[in-house]
Order: C-alpha cells, then structure tokens, then sequence
C-alpha cells in the first residue's frame, strides 16, 4: 500500500504502536456493539500511538505525539473531527505508557473504580483478570482508597506478581483452586462489597453468591464469552443466581470508558501522581510485527500475557 | 390453639386479612435470604391486617385497624419493638387496601420505579407480570410520569384489562406471542429505556437485548426462579447477554421495599392523591379462610389470580 498524502486541513500519522484490547474482539462481531460492526475490507481498528510526518492542520506540528483509533496499519490520515490526543512530549516517558497507565486503561480503571463502583475505606474489593492491564490497575487503585483487595488471575505467576509485588491482600488462581466459589468465600472472610467484573461467566456467578448488602458491580467486560458468543451475542449461559441484586439490594452497572473523555485530564493526573509516588506499578508485553497482531489478539483470552499487551508497529 | 394473652408492654391483634405475596416463597427457602430462612414448625410469616383487642401498649388502643407481621394466624401478640403501622380510622377504605394499594405494595411500584429506575418522561418503560399487584400500579405510575407502557402478562384478559382499562400503550401475552424478544421488539419500536423486572428468566433476556444507552433495569423480583431454585438459589439458567449491560452503559438494580419503610408516607400520600383523582385503577384477590392460604400462595406462580392476591381470616 501506498503511503497516503493528507489533504487539506488533515495530517499524516506513522503508526508505532498498536494497543490490543479485549473490547477489540467485540467490534469484530456480526451485530453493532457500542461501536458499529467492523465492516469486511475495511482497516482493523484499533487505539494507537503515533507520530506526525506530515500536518495541514494547524494544531498538529511535525513530530508531535499522537494518540487516535488508528488502526492497524503503518500510516494513516487524522481528519478534523477526528477523536485524537496529543500526547506530551516528555522522552522520559515510553511511548506505550499511553496506551497503558496513561490512557485508555488508566481511565478505565479510575472510572469504572471510582465511579461506578464507589468504593469506600474497608470494603473488599474483588477483581478478576486481576494481573491483566485494567485489574492490575483497579486492584493497586482500590489498595490506595484503603480497600482489602482480592485479585482472581490464571497463574502461578500472576497471583505471586499481584500480592507480592502490587500489594493485593488475597489472590486466587481460578484455574487450579476449585470449586472458585469455595477459594473466593476464604478469600473474601467479610463477603464481597465492589465486584469490578472483566470476564463474567462462573467467576460472576460465585461474586454474585458472596455480595454484601448494598454491593456494587462495575462491569467492565465479559471476555470469557468474547469468543464463544452466538451471532446475538448471547453466551452459552448466564450467571444462575441474579436474585443476589435483589437480596441484598445491589447494584450492577456497565460502562465504557469512552463516556468519560471528557474527564480524562482528572484520571490521568491523579494516575501520575500516583506513579511517581510509587504507588503504582504495571508491566507491558511487547509484540514485534503488525503480521503479529492476529496471534497476539489471542492471547489476550488464553491468558498468556503478563501485563497490556501492545503492538510495535 | 388458644389465643394468647399479651404481656406487660404488649397487645393482642386479631388478624383479618392475609398477604400473599411472591417474596414469602424465598422466606420458605433453605437458606436466608434478605430474612432468616422460615424455621420448620414456627408460624409461617405474612403481612397481615388486623384488629387490637387487647391492649397493654399506649400506643395502639382497642379496635385500632393494625398493619404488620402477624404471620398465617387467627391472632398475634404485638410486641414493643415489632415493626407494626396503625392505620387511619377511615370504614370507606377497605381494610384490604391497605395490603394493596396503600400498603408494601404501591410502595414497591412507587419506589421501584421513581426511585430506582428513575424513568424520564418519553421513556419506554416494560412491565412483566404487568396484571399483578405491583406491575399494575408500576405501569400505571409510568404513565403518569409521562412514560410509554408496555407491559407483559400472561393472557388475553389480563393483556385487555391493563391497556383497556389501566391504560397500558401496549401489552404482550407472553404464552401466545411468541418468540418473546420479537413480540418485544415490535412493542418497543424504540427500545427500552426501563425495564421493571418482576420475573426474570426469558422476559430478562428479552427485554436485555433491547436495552437503550444508560437503562435501568430495577429488579423487584424474579418469580420465574422461585419454586424451581437449588438449594443455593441458583436457577437453571440466567440471562445469556448481560454484556448488554456494558454495551449499552444500562444499570441493573434490585431493591426491597423494606428499604423505604421510613418514606412511607411520600408513596403513600402520593398514591392516595392518584387514586382520589380516579389516575390509578386497582383490583383484588380474595380467598376466603385461612386453610386456603397454601393452595392460593401457588396461584402467586401459576397466573390464576386477577389482582392483589390475599386471604380473609
């Protein structure tokens, strides 16, 4: 393909990074989700950092860091009503702690924490894909409002990486301590107040049995049904026991981080300071290779990543 | 069994009428639910109205219409701390309505609906079990607040009955039309902004799959599951597309009218106020004797009953 030349009042980006996110899988699907359906022939899309080479648009300047639903591509045109950031341009910092702490994950996790679930000093807070990009971030963020934190993760590895290194007061490796209803009632001695949900399914149902009065679930996502879904989106099974919301007056509530753009300067501050405080730590999993992308898609739902998994274009 | 005679600081109530309502099949679970799990061989519990005979309490003198948990008998001991309502001393209202009406349920409908699902005006609003007791009023509130109703029942009579003389926009019948979701979808032309859920299982579903952005389902019960549950409360089967609740940024809330007892007297004002103004219709069940009660509590779950189900003592 050739590279393609902005036209009035647009810019050219190079694309260096390609963040890989589980809601990605979602705008593959047959039906519109949030997003329309990803049409066939058209460019996969997908959150990027990149630089700007060429720029007809006043506000971009040569060189400048940038942050847009770029695709998955080497270049690409940034319209005037196109949704972008700029980023700082501070070399200190990795070009991919954009798509991580600093970005779309970072305001996931402050919000969908914060916001939608509220969580208040004590209150147990369990998170599941606890060593993945958000949970990491959801479970260090709960620990810095004064929460007991318990993580659910898929490893050995990864429940070590989250207690001992990020502080999580309890972890639970869903895939050997069975039945996980069982390990999450030991783990969860007071029952469970903030439920932050990434994968639905059984680890949703044993939340669900262990609520306290007016508990809140923020959910976030369902990755464990993101493959096997049936073209309405509907999973092989829902959680059994829905009643719980009635029983103890609880609340469930789903959110994109989209709808709190606006707001992205008060997480973004508050995650930086953190940062420099040392309080919160993250890892990245680096992909070499565009051609790569497919296979690294995958392992964001087969657990083999440690940390937000992104793209070097 | 004799009748008992009240102590120092108590009162003697002769019952009258009994309550049935779905929520005292979780009383008779196994295991607690947002009350202590009915004991075998203690009188089973009933909100029930009745009159004082004896009195040893200040508060509530002889022939006083009183509201409270008096449980499937002829006579109850009040005790200081029972949570029991004196009534107004009004023969034109029936004592019924005050189990009705003006009683736990037109608050579970006027709360339910204004406080948890907060609906706007022009918002679609769904009802299931749209000819019960609650789902009656919910509908009947919602369109009060300038809503569009549609409500779900189970049969051509009760479907009439709510949109010709309750005022319904449109109603299904949830054993003919089928499939559901299509008979929803064709009903809801704008989708749904609110679903009041008394029944869950596949009007959940159904009503799930056509959510707009930011609805709120509030879930009063889930009928569906309640003779059919394990001993953990679990259902055969939940929901299969709550990712919905992501995609469409929807809210998901179960509430107990106990929650509100000490707003009593907003619902009930307000419901008082409709009723004088001829806004809200209303229709009751009456099953004579208290030897009828277990026979009539299946109704609650089978539909042959027309309105506000309860037994004369």
């Amino acid at each position: 393909m050739p590279v393609p030349r902005p036209g009035q009042g647009e810019a050219l980006v190079q694309n260096k990074l390609l963040s890989l996110d589980p809601t990605n899988r979602l705008w593959m699907r047959e039906r519109d989700t949030y997003l329309p359906a990803q049409a066939l022939g058209e460019v996969v899309r997908g959150i990027c950092v990149g630089t700007v080479v060429e720029s007809n648009m006043p506000s971009l300047r040569i060189g400048a860091r940038i942050y847009g639903m770029f695709g998955w591509q080497d270049y690409a045109i940034v319209r005037p009503n196109d949704l972008v950031a700029p980023l700082p341009d501070d070399p200190s910092l990795p070009l991919s702690i954009h798509l991580g702490l600093f970005g779309h994950i970072g305001m996931t996790a402050y919000f969908g924490l914060l916001d939608v679930a509220k969580p208040k000093p004590g209150d147990t807070v369990v998170v599941s894909a606890a060593a993945g990009a958000v949970g990491s971030l959801v479970g260090q963020i709960g620990k810095i409002v004064g929460c007991r934190v318990v993580g659910i993760a898929g490893s050995e590895e990864k429940c070590r990486w989250i207690t001992q290194e990020l502080g999580f007061d309890a972890a639970i490796n869903y895939r050997s301590e069975r039945p996980l209803v069982d390990a999450l009632t030991k783990a969860c001695p007071n029952g469970i107040d903030v439920y932050f949900d990434n994968v639905g399914g059984e680890v949703l149902e044993a939340a669900l049995d262990l609520l306290n009065l007016n508990a809140r679930i923020a959910v976030c996502g369902m990755i464990s049904g993101y493959n096997s879904a049936d073209s309405r989106g509907h999973v092989a099974a829902g959680p059994r026991n829905l009643l719980q919301l009635v029983i103890k007056r609880a609340r469930m509530e789903g959110f994109l981080v989209l709808d709190y753009w606006d707001r992205a300067a008060e997480a973004i501050g508050a995650i930086a300071n953190w940062y420099q405080e040392g309080r919160l730590k993250y890892r990245v999993h680096e992909v070499d290779g565009l051609r790569n992308a497919p296979a690294a898609m995958n392992q964001l739902f087969d657990g083999n990543h440690h940390g937000k998994l992104f793209v070097k274009i």
